[in-house]
């Protein structure tokens, strides 16, 4: 692994490609938050509002004000965003978060997703540590406990399956609130934190994660047994490598290396298992039995699924030196570059044909928004110095 | 057109390889009601049962008894299909029928959907027919009343738009009314039926088709305006051609040539629409301003589009003798049979990636049963009959 060879093009392609596009034509400066649906050159095509990247957004600008360097630009794009989310993005009756509004902030689709909750919490999270604003801490914090409350029935009056028939518990939510806790932990009580690490950790690598199996499941039983059904024979690769990244953060903050390692070699399994031997690229979704599965778009590449991916080879590599991470990451660095960015138009496409070819041209949509492109950059260039200012332990 | 080149093609797959696929596979002879989930060869490979496709398999084998000839053992499998739905398909309390059952007929899924009623209705009217049994008749009129009761409002509970935020109506269910109301034209008051299809034809000539545009659009605004929102942009081409049949047989039991005609000019305008000029075969969504759609699966090829597809273009030119239903049939059914018929394993593949290769080899699943292939089969079977009967007209 020679880091230097690529800093330089994740650090590069972050601050002078991915944020000044989002920069330029994201804000929507007479209603306030931002557009996300964007064509190949930026150009809005809907006005619609999504929960999930109004937030993620926010925390996006928030962060890089954090942790890159405080620009007021940054700020006020966080800000902006922040704004709108405070005046239009919750329910008053339940403080619940919708999941999408028009331009003008009306509420269009009822607040059925908890994942809204999740990104809420970590945007004002975010924003609370850049402006010490103590109205940004509460409702990070009530959202945050509303998300605990509200974590065993998180569908609620939404779910549309009959009660008991046939229970399942969902891989990505006891996922999210790994990552979630370290976003906001100096807001909360030492011990919840434990809590919800030590809750988070044996739920991800022994619940979801199936060692007879070699894969993380996307749901299972209450009991931990396998469903053998459409929703749990599901297997979505790129949701497992992402939370080995959570993992991993999780064992350098418990100084845990027998977790790292572990973290790692689920990584490299979940690779091998969603790799395209023919194509190159993880598919999107697998059936563990190797039945057709449901979703229509399963053989096709998403960007996140190979962003999150870059960023949990890389922290592997950091944490255990493992030579298989090194291997995967140069492979999956050439796919992902070769396929997903757009130099021509700046920013990366996010869905590729099995073959790669890009399926839809957009920049953004209702999924994708100014998250995981930049949060993966910003991951893989500091996780790249990391490793570099630890070469010399390392050979 | 030369109707005596595909009569036997289409006969010769109905009964000898579609149907006996089905009768050799899909019989659950322990719990009864039928497997859907069959893999290329037949296997099964879920067990959950799906009401909109248990109750369409009781249909078509009712309808062949029906309208074939009275064989004995396609009644049985449509009695053997009833018999499961009479005991385990409705909700007790509202009468409406389930989405989804195990196994054994313990609900999954809500009564969320209101095409399970829909295809309960036409099981039991094919039924009624079959075997003269009142109760067969009860519950085909009771579900046929119950939909026209929830017709303003199919959701329901289940909808998670915030009410009046964006109202919408859809084309799915005024479509398949039109449909509907000829299969139990017998057992209704003939000014009900007048009133359902004269409702149905202008709801779907004058509201949802867009001279404008060209298109048929899934999603208009209650007063008729265009809805500029993915929903309201939204085009399945294969829809539109679907419901031109059905408007092509109100045509023929009112005598009204001019709606024969009309439903021709804008199938042959949907697919030039929804044709792909590159690889070949119809596109399943498309967003009618050009932009990228939400449903990723929008560039691929469904076994349903194109076999409703056939089943329009065939009556088109029965009715009209229109030249453009004869050249587009001939394509259309060259790309059907060379892509979607799987001579090596019997049945049909349901589901092609754009370059018209197998992206699930399932031959049944959650959505694709024992209904589309073999009524298209029947379908264009008899309707190329009566063009070879009508043909001295036509030279």
């Amino acid at each position: 692994m020679q880091p230097e060879k690529y800093i330089d093009q994740y650090r590069h392609a972050l601050l002078n490609d991915v944020i000044p596009f989002w920069m330029k034509n994201s804000p929507d400066l007479e209603s306030g938050g931002f557009f996300t649906c964007l064509d190949r050159e930026g150009k809005v095509f809907d006005t619609d509002k999504f929960l999930w990247l109004q937030c993620r957004q926010v925390w996006c600008f928030a962060m890089l004000y954090n942790q890159v360097e405080p620009r007021r630009e940054w700020l006020n794009m966080a800000l902006t965003g922040a704004k709108f989310l405070q005046k239009h993005g919750r329910d008053d009756q339940s403080g619940n978060w919708y999941f999408s509004l028009d331009r003008y902030g009306n509420p269009l689709t009822q607040p059925h997703s908890i994942f809204s909750d999740c990104f809420a919490t970590m945007a004002f999270g975010q924003l609370y540590k850049a402006t010490g604003d103590e109205a940004f801490k509460t409702i990070a914090t009530d959202t945050f406990y509303n998300i605990l409350k509200r974590q065993d029935n998180p569908k609620g009056v939404y779910s549309k399956a009959v009660p008991g028939a046939r229970p399942l518990e969902s891989f990505a939510l006891p996922m999210i609130l790994c990552n979630l806790v370290l976003e906001i932990e100096s807001l909360l009580e030492p011990a919840l934190v434990n809590e919800v690490i030590g809750h988070g950790i044996d739920t991800v690598m022994n619940k979801f994660y199936r060692p007879e199996l070699g894969v993380i499941l996307e749901n299972i039983s209450p009991d931990g047994t396998f469903s053998d059904s459409f929703e749990g024979r599901l297997v979505n690769p790129g949701h497992g490598l992402e939370a080995m990244w959570f993992m991993m953060d999780l064992a350098e903050r418990n100084s845990d290396e027998q977790l790292a390692q572990r973290a790692v070699d689920i990584a490299i399994q979940l690779i091998e298992y969603g790799w395209d031997h023919e194509h190159g690229g993880i598919f999107y979704f697998l059936d563990v039995k190797g039945n057709p599965p449901q979703q229509l778009e399963w053989d096709q590449k998403l960007w996140w699924v190979h962003m999150e991916t870059l960023i949990t080879l890389l922290k592997g590599y950091l944490h255990t030196g493992d030579e298989r991470c090194a291997y995967w990451f140069e492979r999956v660095h050439a796919y992902t570059w070769s396929h997903f960015s757009d130099p021509a138009h700046g920013e990366w496409f996010g869905y590729l044909n099995r073959q790669g070819e890009p399926l839809l041209t957009l920049k953004g949509g209702k999924w994708k928004g100014c998250f995981h492109v930049p949060r993966g950059l910003y991951q893989c260039w500091k996780t790249l110095e990391a490793i570099q200012a630890k070469v010399p332990l390392n050979v």
